[in-house]
C-alpha cells in the first residue's frame, strides 16, 4: 500500500528514527516532585533560547494558552484577540470554560491586529463593562494561513499593553516557522512577550507536548493551574527527550516547509478550480476551491491519489507543510494537482 | 430652580404618587419563606400576562438575564446573540463571569439578527467548539435605537432553535413598548420563549424590579441561582407592589413615549449638526451628532438648558422618553433643539 | 384572628409606622448612576460608624457575603470557616459557585474558630493544596446559638492572618447583636476586619438589604461584582431610608431581644421535654427537644397557638427574637411553654 | 554510588525493559483526529476489563478526576465524599476550580465512608443548601493507608445513589491494588460505578497516564472537557503502550508489594519508635513516629541509607511499596529498621 502524503495538520507527523532514539534513551524522573531531569533540561532550553526566566511543559498547546489566560486574568476580565484566534475558535471555549473571562473579538488582517485595534478594544473603568486585561495574539496565525506579524507591529502593541496595564501574550504554536520566516531572534519574542507558548508537535515534530515561557512569578502560578487541570505528568521526560531533540535538529529546516509551500502554491494557482490563494509565507497554504470541484470533493478526490488535505469552510481548503513531508512527495502531489 | 428634563434612561423615573401610595400599602412578607403576598401576586400576575407557568421577582433585568444564560447554559456552552446585546456589552461579562459560556456574536441589523444568521452560527458537534445551547434576543434592541422584531423573524428563528435543540431567551427589558408598537399580545411571545425577562423600572416607572418568566420547573432552577448570587430578598413587597400597579396603569400610555419620541426626531432631522438618526420604533433616540457640535458638546449645551442626554460613542447621541417626560418637557426639549 | 407570633427567623419582621413614614418619604434617584441620595447616605452613615472607608449597598448578606468572597479569592484558593458557617451551609454552595474556591471547614464552639484553629489550617505553598487567602468569620454565629467572639479572640486570629497574608472576612449579619451584647466599639471591628457585612433586614427589622463595608478599592471591585451579579439597582433609595432609620433608631433596642431570649430559655430550661439549650447570648435559642415530642411535633402544638418556631434538625428547635415580638407576646409564650 | 531505594510513592517507577520496548515499537497516530492505534486500544482494552463502554487517555490521574466531576456536575452542585479523599486534598482545590461544585466532607473510617453516612449527607431539595448530585469513593484510599472497601458496602452505597438520582464516581488510582487484595472482579466495579478513573503510573509502572471510562455519553462529553483542559495530545500511543504493558504484565504482580508491605510493617512494629500502624491491606504503609525521632528525623537518617520515606504529617510517615522494589530492597531496609 502506498503510504499517505498528509496536508491536513503539521500535528500529523511522527518522530523520525533519531529523534525516537533520543526519547528513548532519555533520563526521567518523577515530575511531580520535579525530578525528571529531561523536563526540567527542556525548560531550561526553550526558556533560555528566548531569554525568558523559566518554562513549563505541558501535554498540549490549548493546556499552554488556557493556563496563561487563566494566570492573567481573573473571571469577568476581558481578553483582547483576533476574531480568527485558536484560543477562541478551537480550544472548546476554553477562555469563558476555564477563565470565565470575556473576549473582545478583533477583525484583523488574516488572523493579524493592530495596535490601534486594540487601543480602541480597551474598555473604560465603567462597572457595566469588564476589565480589558489581556491581549493574546497567534503567531504565525493558523487560520490567516500562516501569516506572521513583524516586530515593528508587536512592538507597537506592546507599547498599547504597557501604557494602559495589560498583559501580552502569544500562541506561538508555529513561532518557529515564524521566526524563520522572518528571521528575527527568539529573544526579541522574550523581550516583548509576558508569557509564550510554544508547539513542540507542530512544525517541531515531536509527538507530544507545548512549552510555556515567562517569569519565574508566572511559571509558579502556571504550575498550580496545570495541577488543577490535571496536566502534571509523572516520567514524561521521554516526550521532552523529543523536544530537545527538535529545537537542536528541527528549527532551521522549517525552512524546506516554506518553500514546499511555496511551490505547491505557485502550482495551485495555475488551476482554473483555484480562487483566491491566501499570500504563503510560512508552511500554511489556504486557498479557496471552486467551479469543478468544492472544498470536499476536491480533498476527496486528492485523498484517492493518497493525499489528504482538509476542508476548513464551505469555500476554502488547507494544506499544512511539515516534516514528515518530503521533496519527493511534494513533487508527486504537484503532479497530481496538474492532472486534476 | 427648574427642574431636570432627564432623556439619558428610561430607568431614572421615579414613582407616581398613585404608584408611592400602592408600594407603602402593600401587603409584605418574607419572600425567602415564600410569605410575600404582593410578590407572589406579581409573579402570577407577569406570568398569566404572558401566559407561561411561572415567575421570579429579581432586583435587575441584569439579574434576570444572568440567572436565565446560568440555567439554559452549562459552562463550555456557547450563546448565540448580537454584537450589541445588552448580555454581552453591558452586563459586567456576566456571560463568561456567572456561566462560564463563550459567545458567538451576530452582526445584526440595530442590534436584530436573523433566523439564517442563527442557523449558521451554530457549532458542529467538534470537542474543539463550544456546544451552541442558547440563542438570546433583545426585543426592543437599547443599542439598535429600540428597534423591534416581527414575530415573524421570531418564528424563524424559533424553528431553527427547535430543531437543533437550542434554548430562545429573550431580555425583553423594554419588551412591552415593543409589544406597544407592533400590537401583539404577550401570549404570542410567552409561546415562542423558553424563558423571557421584563424590566419594571425602566419604561413601566417602577423604582427597582424585574421579572424572569419560564416553565415552572425552569424558574425553581432559577430560584437556586437567584439564591447563590444574593438576589433574594425579605419583604420586596414594598417593590412587586409598584411593579404590579405598573403592569396595571402603565403599558398603555408607553404608545405616548413612542408619539414623543417620533417628534423630537422629526425636530432633530431638520438640523444642520445632526446627522443619521436611527429608524424610531419606539421610546429610543439614537443620531448622528457631527459638524457645529461633537456629542459630549451637544450632551453639554443641552445640559444648561437642564436636559439631560448620553454620549454614547464617539459620533452619537441617545435620547430615552418615560414616564417622567410629560408633553410640555417634549416641547420645551424641542424649542431648545430648534433654537441651537 | 389572633396574630401570629413569628420566632422562625428575625428576617420576618415589618417595618414599624415610622421606618416605613421614612421610607416614603425618602428621596431617591438612579443608583446605578450613583444618583441615589438616600443610598450615597447609608453606605456613608455604615462605613463612618464602623470607621471603614466606604460601603456599598447589596439586596441581601448572602449577596455581601459572596461578593466579598469574590474580590478575595481567586478561583484555586482557599476559605478558612466554621463547619456550621452561613457562608458555607446556607448561601447556595456560592463559595464554589461564585468564586471557584475551596474550604478548609474547622470544628469550632458554637460556630466561632480559634486562632490556633487559624493557623493549623494554613496550606503550606504546595500546587496540590489551595492558596489559603481568606479567613471568614461569623459574629455573631446563627448556627452557634447566636454566640458571640471576644474582641481579643479575633485580635489574636487577625495576627495569623496578617502574618500570613490572609485577609479576614466578617459575615456580621448579626453583628449589631453581638456589639449591643458585648459592649463593643464597632470601630474596634472596622480595624480588624478587612470587610464586613452588615444585615439591616435581620435585628435591624427593615425590609430588605445588607451594607458591605471595606477599602475605598475593595468597595470598587465590589461595586463591580455586584453588577455582574445583577445586585445593582435603581431607585432603592426606598430601602435604604429603612436602614438609615434603623441604624438610627433600632440598635440600642437590640438589648431587650436578648432579655427576652434569657427569659423564654428560663422557661424552657423547667419542662422535661427539653434538652440541652445553648447559652443564649444574644436573640437566639437553640434547645434539644426529646421525649414526648419530637422538634416537629412541639412546632406544631406551638403553631396551634399561633407560635411559630423552627425545627432545624431531628434533635433542634430554633427561636428568634426580633423588633416584632413585643413583650406581652414574650409572656403569652411562656404561658404556652409552661402549659405543655 | 548505591541506587536509590524510594518508598515516597509508587509513582516513581520507571519503565522495565520489555514495557520501554513496548512503547518504543508502538505504532502511533494523531489521536486529534482520533488516529492513535495505541491509544484507542488501550482504552478500549480497559473498558473491556471493567465491562464499561468507553475509555479515555489522559495525562494524569488527577486529570481523570477532575474530568468525572465536572461531567456528572454542575456549579452549585455538592460533592459527597471522604474529607481525606485525593479529590479534596491533594487535587489543586479543583472540585470548585475546575467544577464549581461544593464538598460535603464526611468522617470515614481510614478514608472509606458508609451508605449511612452518604444517605445522612444528601441535602434536601433547599435553594439555601447545594444540590447533592455525586458521591465519589476512593478504592484503595491513599490518606486511609491503602485500606480497601468491600464489594458489599460499595452496593449499599450504590443503593443510595439510584435511589437519590447521585451519580457514583470511583477515584481508582490504586483500583487495581484493591481487586489483587480482595480478589474481586473488574467487572463487578464497572457495574457499581458511573464512571471509574484507572491510574497507570503508579503500581501499573507506566510513566504518564490514566483512563477514565465510563458510558458512551459520558466519555463524549468528557471528551470536550479534556479538550477544554489541554489534556487532549497528540502521538501519546508510546505512553499508551505502556499501559496496555502493563495491564497485560503488571497486575498479578501487585501482590507481591502488598506482601513486602506486610513484611516492612511486621518489622516496624517491632520498633520503640513506631506508634500505631494503619493496618496494611495493600501497598501502603502508613505509621506514627514517635519519642526517639520525629517523622522528618527518620526520613532523614533513611536517607542516608539511600532509603526514601516521606513524612506525610507532624506524626505520621508513609511508605509505598511499587515495582521497583525487588525482594532484595526490601530486606535491606528491613535490615535498615532493624538497625535504628
Amino acid at each position: 500500500m502506498p503510504s499517505i502524503i498528509d496536508f491536513r495538520s503539521d500535528t500529523v507527523t511522527r518522530p523520525t528514527p533519531a529523534m525516537l532514539e533520543a526519547m528513548f534513551s532519555a533520563k526521567v524522573g518523577d515530575d511531580v516532585f520535579g525530578e525528571d531531569p529531561s523536563i526540567n533540561e527542556l525548560e531550561q532550553k526553550a526558556a533560555a533560547l528566548f531569554g525568558m526566566e523559566a518554562g513549563l511543559f505541558c501535554p498540549s498547546g490549548t493546556m499552554t494558552n488556557q493556563i496563561a489566560i487563566k494566570v492573567h486574568t481573573q473571571p469577568g476580565d476581558e481578553v483582547i484577540c483576533d476574531a480568527l484566534s485558536h484560543i477562541y475558535l478551537y480550544e472548546g471555549g476554553g477562555i469563558a470554560f476555564n477563565s470565565g473571562a470575556s473576549v473582545r473579538l478583533l477583525q484583523g488582517n488574516r488572523g493579524r491586529i493592530t495596535a490601534q485595534q486594540v487601543a480602541d478594544a480597551i474598555n473604560p473603568n465603567d462597572v457595566h463593562k469588564p476589565v480589558s486585561t489581556l491581549v493574546s495574539l497567534e503567531n504565525t496565525s493558523n487560520r490567516g494561513g500562516g501569516a506572521c506579524y513583524s516586530v515593528e507591529e508587536i512592538i507597537a502593541i506592546k507599547r498599547i499593553c504597557e501604557s494602559n496595564h495589560l498583559k501580552l501574550h502569544l500562541d506561538g504554536a508555529r513561532l518557529l516557522n515564524a521566526l524563520v520566516a522572518t528571521n528575527e531572534a527568539p529573544t526579541t519574542y522574550g523581550m516583548l512577550f509576558d508569557s509564550i507558548s510554544i508547539c513542540l508537535s507542530k512544525g517541531l515534530g515531536t509527538p507530544v507536548g507545548s512549552v510555556l515561557l515567562g517569569t519565574n512569578a508566572f511559571i509558579q502560578k502556571a504550575r498550580r493551574v496545570r495541577k488543577a487541570f490535571g496536566g502534571g505528568m509523572r516520567q514524561a521526560g521521554y516526550l521532552a527527550a523529543a523536544g530537545i531533540y527538535a529545537l537542536d535538529h528541527h528549527v532551521k529546516r522549517l525552512a524546506q516547509d516554506h518553500e514546499h509551500a511555496q511551490a505547491i502554491a505557485t502550482c495551485l494557482q495555475r488551476k482554473d478550480f483555484v480562487g483566491q490563494i491566501m499570500p504563503v509565507e510560512t508552511n500554511i497554504i489556504i486557498f479557496e476551491v471552486k467551479g469543478r470541484f468544492t472544498p470536499k470533493a476536491f480533498a476527496e478526490i486528492m485523498e484517492k491519489h493518497h493525499i489528504k488535505v482538509m476542508a476548513i469552510s464551505p469555500t476554502q481548503v488547507r494544506m499544512v507543510l511539515h516534516l514528515d513531508i518530503h521533496p519527493s512527495m511534494v513533487q508527486l502531489t504537484m503532479d497530481v494537482i496538474n492532472s486534476l
